[in-house]
């Protein structure tokens, strides 16, 4: 068995063989390899620097006293930086699993998306989280920014959590059960010390002290950076961060602390790193510079051919993100039949396919070459002076007698035909495939070791191939040719592609699914048959889920593992999420519906299907054995004290911690309450509770679960069912199409929590503009909108009014006109779904004056389908229209009855008279109130001239057509209705 | 060429393959690997420990800004604990530098005494630090205490120099040149670090921040040891040590902030250790316990033989100290002596041989059996009652017929004759040889695997023969047999005896020359041969460090180094002091006493001489640098500037800083000096400087140039040649026999230096008694006499009365009590002293009265030199003494001279009144003086009866002859003198 110090010189042997220098780990607390000088420093600048060193890291918050079997307050992280990027970083980690035994074609090893950023030290990369069978093991990402510096050359950052790789190689279900060196376990070596710093950073640290020591760190780190020096600077910024942890780990940080450290140490870190650079630089950079890699020659052009032929683009990319891989190949789709038009090749249709690591472009039949081409070029108009025209010809190269004539636009000129003979297929195609490469972004894009390029993974490979011919496409510092790659874990991984018509028979043969929808179904029939006949799999409740599996695996090798039956006596949503949300595992239910103890995982390619299985049981096991362990710690919280760890949980910056939201929410359901008449104890005793399980373990966890855990806990603490029920639907609904609160209580605190989210944050951060929206808060708006909708009761809830009573509460102020486009997005968005649910836009937009009554709206617009067909609602209509067409600007229904003569506006003047407008906003109402205008409308305006020449008479029609169309007044937005 | 990560690397796995686990550094800073926690808490208690890590060691006060080529703020440690010591720790260590390439058998290895002590850790251990051709490379040490703690089992401690190692493997001299990995310097790695850092810890560090982390480091580690976490608590004392450790290296560290803070630090690392070791007690040890060896088994006796044979007995040791070594020669010689004389064997003289790994006896001659023998067992005097007898036989076990009868001290006894046969040679010798190893003690003893043996260093095997046969001995862990251990290089390291007689030619054979006087021989001879013709070694000058060299080798091998002549522009002392202290080389000087560039090694064994010859030759140059990098950074201090560091310097806790020592010094000198008129400008300006060069770097490296680069800097700085010189000679005599001072103000000073000291430490640590002497009072004493005896000139000055004056200025009150033992101290001192020149014991005891002014008793030892032969004053002396004899105690000399009747007391009384003491404390004056009296005085004693009956006659006679006495009051102590 290899123990966890062999693992450690294993993998530091590898590396060193590999070119990186060894340095130790830091001599004061980290909570990462990261901040070792080592990465943070030596990423900065333009020198060369490939290191592998362990770094014990340091976290007081994951303290657990060494009970929790998968949580230490100090692990042991092994961390690699290579800079600038070798081009095939996952190949030399792939050789790394290798050298402490992991066989990785046995196994199944993925990428899976894990992009990361720390906002204290100003720093972000992009890349994945591996898996070992479900595992993360590792951490991979490439390094863009530090300190607030872009990075150039990018650092390939490699972190392994060294206690979950060997628990994972020695079978150990317990961090103290591995084995550390040969007959000592690491509970025997460690135990003590997991169990006293846990002591220490839970219990024990001192507040006042630490709270002292980060405030003479930060004023050292400040004085050294004034001083010139990074590097002692540097461990003082450190320092700062381990008081700070300490501090938080002893719940000792208040909103207002965190925001302030952050800033403070995100500028120390900041001015660190520039002082680095420049300090680097004055020395001339010892340790010489990077060289950008010289760009690609193409290969050379093929002799011409004749017959079409099939075009094949393969971009051969690392994991990219499913989201991204969808999105690259419609890219791909639009700009190659974009590009292939612009050229006079004919060709079918152009066909994309995406895996993770693959964007393919097929087209059959490209012809051969261009067709030959005469080009008209226009010259003066014939009758124009002889120099003009002596000019044109010399301009374009002719004799003067070689000018034709020709009619342009009905007019002659001279001209010049130019015959231009067309290009050959592989010359003509090559620029358009470059230009589809170096046009792809993605959501967010990185940069590699590739000057040219950016996307949102590294593009590492290019096959082209028109028929048996390479296109000579050249991008950056990649040439295409005939050679693809295969999965990383074939016997060859890279081959030679005959010829475009074979290359997809080529990826088949190998294994690789390059169609998705093809995918999507071999998942779904695979696991399916996997779980057949006890179980079923919800396709449709899974489909987001399959979707993205469908673009983690190019080869889905579906395999049935099962758990622990005792499991299933968490709750089903904590079951589901740690399975869909955390390992991409399809839950598999009974016919009625039931949870059962098993689930599929779709590995990527042939693997080893027992280790496989085996291997992904037990990391469901440690996250399950994980869960149960905070849902036993949480039942043993009270929901009151889960409540007060709120106030250390910030909101954001300017609004304050969770606990005032959540005080927030509760004062403003309460006076909505009041105002509806709607108080109750139940939503007294909710509001109390609101929003009490984000201070839960578990839901810090898994921040998907609030409300449901809230629900669950609520319960077990003995509160009544249906204040355990309004807390739960406090959180609804979660996402378009969730389900809705159906108690008032839980109507009104979700309401009430949304109303203080959107009145903040548009005050603060803003309203969300294009796809930006990081607070969600265009989905919380979309929930008041639903929840009244819901809810006939609320009708009379004006959402306006409650936004400006939630403004009135928040900790900033709220300027009116914040509140006025808040109302006006509130009104979009309701346009936007009504019309989405397939409401005539006509009626929605009539309607719309009462979006900040969404019920009201949906009342109207249900009259409106019916009153559509009453010819008594649209002869009152019409006149509305009418009357407001002819009426002046500012014209009101005050008049002289007296002035009026005919008896048709006489008639219509009693009508009106008689009117009484008791009909709310209700339309039927109004419709049998107005009935009696209908025969004296059609009258009036048969017999009436309202524009008299008697300015007293006109006066009086004007103002009795104004009474008229005040009829309508607050109902609808009359000119939108079509009738 | 092997770099230092790969160094690293093999050294880790050589360790690791040994057992030993691997951890990483602390991630604190700490100052050196033995803090780290896997040394510092898993040294104690029962359970088994071995490790192995990597320790960047932080040392502030070795910043050097990167410049010196030797000395670094951090410099890397490789930490080895073993525990228990698994009895071949020196073998493992040297298969640990072959594991990188070092071959031990081309190289000169030496194991060079130097024990360890932190008593800011309550630690100490015995040990080596190991040579590589006079490269310090390691320190070995067997941890005998930790934390307060004895340590049992005993953990075997190795802290590799990494650095240094390196620089010799790859032959560079600066460290910034070391390949770290293949292609990247150390220089390039850590260069800017090693600046950065330099900055912080001598320029940039707050003085205040630091005082306050130092606060709140010490306040957390307490607070945890109350909560009974030790592993927390000792990160902080470590952060202590850390931010102390910074606060001194920035000076900022008063005399009673160093005092106080080393107690603390001492206190809080005791209550760790304690701590722990009742944690581990509680979890009933983790790792289990080590279990103690079993005792040996001595081999079967051999078969009874007839022939006297040699006797050779041999105790193996792990290299011992010189003297050590030496005084357990002397040991086993007694021992083994007194044990032998014990028995009944027949033998010729014992004699015994010690090397640094052996201590050999060798008895010829040694008879094979004891002589059987008749033991008479004395019983009742004849005449007993019968009961009496018959209970004697009963009790002998023998018939009443049985018993005979003997004469016991001229009584007739009944009594028994045992008849006992002698024992076989082998079997006599066993327990006596036995006896003779447990018996070995050393100054400093520690504890090994052995759970019976103390001694200084391990003792590991024992060879035991008499003649062909083992003598079954069996101390301990160890049985005695015939096989012994030759040089650690040779082929066959261990070998077989085949007899007694044969022992020592094996070892010569082998090389080793097991007598010191020939080993002695071999080096001086040897080491002449190596510089003939043009130097000399100046062997009379060298004795004690040829001595010194003769016990750390086993056989010498003397090789020539030569060093770079720019070197000899430093001063003498520096060159010869590094030469001697540091390396125990023999420095070489031409005919006319001047020193060349060059110098005499004595390797152990055959080397690779050449290797063995660059090898020192690189160390001694590195050395030079260093002192040469001292020697200028020194001459660019002004001596006022170093004066002002010595406030930094503590003497001792109570007595305050080396300032404080040195403006007491300078008060005292010039107090006396007014006192006997010897004031003068050259006194009071090197009183202004006096002991500066305390705060040179060069002397803080080398504390023996005290005085000697005062004068060298004090020149150099412009001083009057006599001020220098003053300045060197307060520091004389340094140890017996060295120089005097010459000048007046220097032994004015010199005297000032060690009256300041001896009344300090007499009041304070009190006198030394036996051999424990840790502040060399005794030599401070010796040096007072010598310095008051060299100079006539101060023969007024009473030590005595000094001595007050200088108690007088202690921050301490000095009891009457105390000085008057130290008088006393003084006084025994001086006779001591005295009677070794071969003064008689007599007339020393006579002139001792005058021990304060020590000078006076030289003048009156000299008089007495010549009056011992002068009959007047053995007339007067004599009457002197008969005097005394006669006269009762308290008897005064007035008398009524009318009183007196007889002619010769009339004589005498006339003489004795004419009579004048003028003569001071001159012996010769005083003869003169006394002359007169000679001839009554016969006269007196022939004639008068000085007891007369009538009381008035008799007082008067008594008074009479008491005047005689007072003439001679005051001037020698009479009785004691022999006439």
């Amino acid at each position: 068995m290899l123990t966890m110090q062999e693992a450690l010189a294993r993998l530091t042997a590898y590396w060193t063989a590999q070119g990186c220098l060894t340095v130790q780990p830091m001599n004061t607390e980290v909570g990462a390899g990261t901040l070792n000088p080592a990465t943070f420093l030596r990423v900065l600048g333009p020198e060369p620097w490939r290191v592998v060193y362990v770094e014990p890291s340091v976290r007081p918050d994951d303290s657990r006293y060494g009970e929790n079997p998968n949580r230490l307050q100090t692990h042991t992280q092994l961390q690699v930086i290579l800079k600038p990027d070798p081009g095939n970083p996952q190949e030399l980690y792939l050789g790394s699993l290798e050298a402490i035994g992991i066989d990785v074609k046995a196994h199944d090893v993925r990428f899976v998306e894990d992009n990361w950023a720390s906002p204290a030290l100003g720093a972000w990369g992009l890349g994945w989280e591996v898996w070992l069978d479900g595992l993360e093991i590792t951490q991979f990402t490439y390094f863009q920014q530090a300190g607030g510096l872009n990075l150039d050359p990018v650092s390939v950052e490699i972190t392994y959590g060294i206690e979950r790789i060997i628990m994972a190689l020695q079978d150990k279900t317990h961090f103290k059960d591995i084995e550390y060196a040969e007959g000592i376990s690491y509970g025997e070596v460690f135990g003590q010390s997991e169990y006293e710093m846990s002591r220490y950073y839970l219990d024990d640290a001192d507040v006042a002290a630490n709270r002292q020591l980060l405030e003479i760190y930060a004023a050292e780190a400040q004085r050294l950076i004034d001083a010139g020096l990074p590097v002692p600077a540097h461990t003082y910024v450190l320092k700062c961060s381990q008081a700070f942890n300490v501090l938080d780990s002893r719940g000792a940080v208040s909103t207002a602390d965190r925001a302030a450290e952050f800033a403070r140490m995100r500028r120390l870190a900041g001015d660190v790193a520039r002082l680095w650079v420049a300090r680097r630089d004055e020395q001339g950079h010892p340790l010489g510079l990077v060289a950008a890699l010289p760009p690609a020659a193409a290969v050379a052009a093929p002799a011409a051919k004749t017959n079409p032929r099939t075009l094949v683009f393969e971009i051969g990319t690392e994991e990219l993100p499913p989201a991204e891989a969808r999105s690259a190949r419609d890219y791909v789709q639009r700009a190659l039949t974009e590009g292939l038009a612009g050229t006079r090749l004919e060709h079918d249709e152009v066909r994309v396919f995406a895996t993770p690591r693959r964007l393919i472009a097929l087209v059959p039949s490209v012809a051969a070459q261009e067709p030959d081409h005469v080009r008209q070029v226009r010259g003066p108009k014939v009758g124009a002076p002889d120099k003009a025209v002596e000019g044109f010809a010399r301009g374009q190269g002719v004799a003067f007698e070689a000018l034709a004539v020709g009619d342009f636009n009905g007019a002659q000129h001279h001209m010049v035909e130019k015959h231009e003979s067309g290009g050959a297929a592989a010359e003509v195609l090559a620029p358009v495939l470059a230009k589809v490469v170096s046009g792809l972004r993605g959501a967010k894009n990185m940069r590699w070791n590739d000057p040219q390029l950016s996307f949102s993974r590294p593009i590492r490979w290019l096959t082209a191939l028109w028929g048996d011919d390479v296109v000579p496409v050249a991008v950056g510092t990649l040439a295409a040719g005939r050679q693809t790659r295969l999965l990383r874990t074939a016997a060859e991984p890279t081959t030679q592609i005959a010829s475009a018509e074979t290359f997809m028979e080529t990826l088949a043969l190998s294994g690789i699914v390059a169609d998705p929808e093809d995918r999507h179904d071999l998942i779904v029939t695979g696991a399916q048959d996997e779980v057949y006949p006890e179980g079923r799999i919800d396709v449709a409740g899974e489909a987001a889920l399959i979707e993205q599996i469908t673009y983690l695996v190019e080869a889905p090798t579906p395999l049935l593992g099962t758990f622990d039956e005792s499991y299933l006596s968490l709750p089903d949503a904590v079951l589901t999420t740690v399975m869909r949300k955390h390992q991409r595992y399809l839950p598999v239910r009974s016919a009625e519906g039931a949870l059962l103890p098993m689930f599929v995982t779709v590995a990527n390619g042939p693997v080893d299907v027992e280790l496989v299985r085996t291997g992904n049981e037990a990391v469901l096991r440690a996250r399950y054995e994980d869960a149960a362990f905070f849902y036993r710690a949480d039942r043993n919280t009270s929901p009151a004290d889960m409540r007060e760890r709120l106030t250390r949980l910030t909101f954001t910056d300017k609004l304050g911690s969770m606990a005032d939201r959540s005080a927030r929410i509760a004062a403003l359901a309460t006076t909505l309450a009041e105002q509806l008449g709607l108080a109750s104890a139940t939503l007294g005793r909710a509001a109390r509770l609101v929003k009490f399980d984000l201070g839960s373990q578990l839901v810090t966890e898994m921040t998907s679960l609030a409300g449901v855990m809230a629900r669950d806990y609520a319960l077990h603490a003995g509160e009544p069912r249906d204040v355990a029920q309004a807390v739960y639907e406090a959180e609804l609904p979660r996402n378009t199409g969730d389900d809705l609160p159906a108690s008032i209580p839980g109507a009104l605190l979700s309401l009430a929590d949304r109303l203080d989210l959107v009145a903040g944050l548009a005050a603060t951060v803003g309203l969300p503009t294009g796809s930006s929206d990081p607070f969600a808060v265009r989905r919380a708006v979309l929930g008041l909108l639903a929840v009244h909708r819901a809810h006939p009761a609320l009708s009379g809830l004006s959402l306006l009014d409650a936004l400006h009573t939630a403004a009135a509460q928040q900790p900033v102020p709220v300027a009116a006109s914040v509140l006025e486009s808040t109302g006006e997005f509130l009104a979009r968005r309701l346009e936007q779904a009504l019309t989405e649910e397939g409401r005539p836009v006509d009626r929605v937009r009539a309607a719309l004056p009462h979006y900040a009554r969404p019920s009201v709206v949906d009342t109207l617009l249900t009259q409106l389908d019916t009153l559509a067909g009453n010819p008594d609602f649209i002869a009152v209509a019409a006149a509305i229209q009418r009357a407001r067409r002819i009426l002046p600007a500012g014209t009101t229904a005050g008049y002289d009855p007296a002035a009026l003569t005919e008896p048709a506006e006489l008639a219509l003047h009693e009508a009106v008279s008689g009117v009484k407008a008791t009909y709310g906003a209700d339309l039927v109402a109004f419709t049998a109130a107005v009935e009696p205008l209908v025969e004296p409308l059609a009258r009036f305006f048969d017999e009436v001239f309202v524009m008299a020449d008697d300015p007293a008479l006109r006066t009086a029609r004007l103002g009795l057509l104004a009474g008229v169309r005040d009829l309508g007044e607050g109902l609808l937005d009359w000119p939108e209705l079509r009738l």
